[in-house]
């Protein structure tokens, strides 16, 4: 059976750089961004709208149709939103029986279950997930610390309802996980060979 | 400043092992029952009691004295219990000091946050918890499962309660360590170099 990690992550701590440098000490594929790129491809639906999608709780949407219709038509979006999840998990299983990987986040974890992945999840305070967030993203540039510190908040609580919903986990409880490394006074690249050697 | 790695953990999660263990391969010093010992070397009360006392929240008794004496009287064993809190700080404080070390429960990692030490965690799910205690313990071998499992709640319980009391955290919230490691799939020898290698 392959080694697969999969790494759960706090937004701003960090975990994407530990997943990318950790594939890179291992040899071994990395994929986050390409999952999304694959159910594009699939599904024919823009990038963005599935990125959008693909960590979101799906929407019910309740048709209006009474004096329309005896039969309610299809929820379309529930419908939509439902048929990325699955698209991603196919994909995700695909990846995992093709090479030892690295996974992040999309409750890959659990997905993978099975093949008893080692599952990292990665936090940190919110002053350090801010200073990181800065030194990142240029888009952060203009947000105030209250304004990132309620970007950081609101994408990680949309993360924690998608991981409930797919798992019916709690987010980032840690028995969920074989290890969690605080990065709050770490520099990501000084820990990876150890990582690398636990896994 | 000097290195020190401080351990919490659940019981039965193998936590004393990993400290041991540790110390062994970083050849620096450990420190666990000794402190039990000096706190009773020092105050003349037994190691039994000290014990006994030492992970537990103190108790608060209300002497009743109406119609005895105007005076009442001091809170003894709230007094003792907190004496033993004192030169239990004392203590960690000094060996902290002394040389490089690893130091497992009472609240190190709280005692010395100002000598910002690596601070580990250790916890597996109640199966292999069980597995375990029965593994080391004699005297669990009478106690049925729910028993022990009884005995390992209760005894974190007690933990969580005296680490709540004293840093006024939450026990076991990954936020308050480096390094959380779950060792419910681990054989503990196994994961020793690349954690002493972390630290």
């Amino acid at each position: 059976m392959s080694k697969i990690l999969t790494i759960g992550r706090e937004f701003g701590s960090g975990g994407r750089e530990l997943g990318r440098r950790l594939s890179e000490e291992l040899g071994i594929a990395y994929y986050d961004q390409e999952i999304i790129r694959e159910i594009a491809r699939r599904t024919s639906l823009s990038e963005q709208y599935v990125q959008a999608i693909a960590e979101r709780k799906p929407t019910f949407s309740y048709p209006i149709h009474i004096g329309h219709s005896f039969y309610p038509s299809v929820n379309q979006p529930f419908e939509q939103t439902m048929g990325i999840y699955e698209e991603q998990t196919r994909i995700i299983r695909e990846l995992a029986a093709k090479s030892e990987c690295v996974i992040v986040g999309r409750c890959a974890d659990y997905i993978l279950r099975e093949r008893h992945p080692f599952r990292l999840f990665v936090y940190a305070d919110m002053e350090s997930k801010i200073k990181r967030c800065r030194e990142k993203g240029p888009e952060e540039e203009r947000l105030s610390d209250k304004e990132l510190k309620q970007k950081i908040l609101g994408i990680d609580r949309r993360r924690a309802k998608y991981y409930g919903l797919y798992t019916g986990h709690a987010w980032g409880d840690k028995l969920n996980f074989d290890l969690c490394i605080n990065t709050t006074r770490t520099v990501i690249k000084d820990i990876v060979p150890a990582i690398a050697r636990l896994f």
